[in-house]
């Protein structure tokens, strides 16, 4: 039932290993038809926020919801938590998208702005700004491989404590250790680390978040509909959704959340520290390949992007015949890269030989 | 892999059932972590669309979009193609949500109300109002067993033919016979007459949606982000999506399509016809049972509600020993009635068996 070749594109990615598994069980206790509405489902929704609890280390103060996708969450929370000014730094193209949907929605989003192919410096600056209300930050820029140290994230909380720090996790989560008291709220798509099929987002907002949009509800600013966050926790706290959800979705998340744990999570964060460890190793004693991340400091553990320049062709063909897939470089870096994402899917012994294919040529 | 009782709640429902199978197909041919940016995603796209297209016998000026629920169809048709009017004709819970989402997103909805638990009379006015900008449609009412008949729908947009006129058709279609030229959008979610797991909404909507939601913009009033009408069809010209979707949900709706293009659409309808005139017969004929919508006129073939009463209970039990599950009335009525859904997976043989087994009690 599982297709042969692993899956390094950075999402959709390689699925979890037990995914094929958990979808017969799903359809033989008919989870693709049970009704959103009955108790079951509030048990599904139940495991599945208790599992993340765990895994990551949740506050209690923290609400976890479900929409569509990430993307849509980049909308949700600019509409939810912004009147006025929120600010980005822009890393790639996915955080543009973000600070661009800031401007779509007619808000007035600033944003410091790393070039394009130009990786972060040692020396980022950190701005302060009373007037901001929310601070965008993603984590681990898909496009780039760029991953933004945890400890540059909190300081920018620190520096303008009245802001809402939103972390964007899309391609990092579950490894990173986050302290979510210092940050507002976070979220991630499932198809990523998770390795799930496509076409759920799940967003953790604290209290903090929660009044904002009470806040803006309250002044007669529109927060939108059906996905606003009073209404999102309103439902959460039945374990229940606004709308029909994609809820085989939501199943699945519970079951590899389950399995997450039962591994473990230090043993997850250490082994994707190993298995990036190797690959930019390879990379970095290889004839004619580099990592495109040059500073150790920003290299991202999970989206590894390596400069293949003209030999990408050939070694895409070289890694084809052993069964691994990598993704292609993201937009303009189509031709001159790959990217290989290190998620809790990938095994040890497929880095190895992934990193043992990349030596021999 | 099936589950074994043939649920008749009317969504999330009975899965169309070939469903098992092409799931099982989706994983050996790696769908679930298909990049939504491949060749074979945008021929997977072109396959539903061409075969919804075939299905429905919607006109070319007609684009296809896909979203996370009908729920934010809701949403976003409002946000698309309303800058201060719309027009709301309610007939039961969910057709009143539509008109809140419009109150939300800060518009001037106006209403025509039938009661609660009011069905309609033969004699619905039409109403006329230069000012309308969007006629909402609920053409089948989960919650009641009330459809509106088409040539009251054609009527509405006749008498105001400068508003657009948009259908809920998420617990009817694929089996209304619509005459698209007399509408301008119709949407369904895809767990209900479509057999699938929850999680995808459908959106139609022809030329003179996109043309509205075009001059909404340059007029500088915001219509969202990433789900604008211009940005999903812009993406929808190349088969695409503007985010990751449920890739899977996308590629299982156009298995269930090409299935439903193979048995005829011509044949479901006769058969939704012939399970529905049974199913109304007999409660006529039953001694203590009886159809909730009693004029013929408004009575739904897709949703079927019975008044049960006091016996709801018992006769939950005997269909439940028979392998056949009712839905529970909706809201206040879920004591004193039960609904059928009577979609294209639910067989004749279904049908008969839920008739006979009501006969004798």
């Amino acid at each position: 039932m599982i297709n042969r070749s692993i899956n390094f594109t950075p999402g959709p990615s390689q699925l979890y290993f037990t995914v094929p598994d958990h979808i017969r069980t799903a359809f033989r206790e008919g989870i693709p038809s049970l009704s959103h509405r009955s108790k079951k489902f509030e048990s599904i929704y139940r495991d599945t926020v208790d599992g993340l609890r765990a895994l990551l280390g949740l506050p209690a103060d923290y609400q976890i919801f479900f929409t569509g996708s990430a993307t849509e969450i980049w909308e949700r929370s600019i509409q939810n938590l912004v009147a006025v000014n929120s600010f980005h730094i822009v890393n790639g193209s996915f955080s543009k998208r973000y600070f661009e949907i800031a401007q779509q929605l007619q808000k007035q989003p600033v944003k410091i702005e790393f070039g394009a192919g130009q990786p972060f410096t040692a020396e980022i600056p950190v701005p302060t700004d009373p007037q901001m209300e929310l601070i965008a930050v993603t984590h681990n820029e898909t496009s780039t491989g760029v991953s933004i140290p945890l400890d540059y994230i909190y300081k920018l909380r620190a520096a303008n404590p009245q802001a809402l720090l939103v972390v964007d996790a899309v391609s990092s989560l579950p490894f990173p250790d986050f302290d979510y008291s210092k940050i507002d709220s976070a979220f991630f798509s499932v198809q990523k680390g998770f390795g799930l099929p496509a076409g759920l987002g799940v967003w953790m907002v604290n209290d903090r978040c929660m009044t904002k949009a009470d806040q803006l509800l309250s002044r007669g600013i529109s927060i939108g509909s059906y996905h606003t966050i009073p209404s999102l926790k309103a439902h959460a706290l039945k374990f229940q959704t606004p709308e029909t959800p994609n809820v085989l979705g939501i199943y699945l998340l519970s079951k590899v959340i389950a399995d997450m744990l039962r591994h473990g999570i230090k043993r997850i964060r250490n082994e994707t520290e190993y298995k990036a460890n190797i690959l930019y190793q390879a990379l970095e004693m290889h004839a004619y390949l580099k990592p495109y991340v040059a500073d150790k400091v920003f290299q991202s553990k999970t989206v590894i992007v390596a400069d293949t320049g003209d030999h990408t062709e050939k070694i895409t063909k070289l890694l084809l015949d052993k069964g691994l897939q990598p993704g292609d470089g993201y937009g303009a870096a189509k031709k001159s890269q790959l990217r290989f994402a290190n998620f809790p899917t990938h095994a040890k012994e497929h880095f190895e030989l992934l990193v043992d294919t990349l030596a021999l040529n």
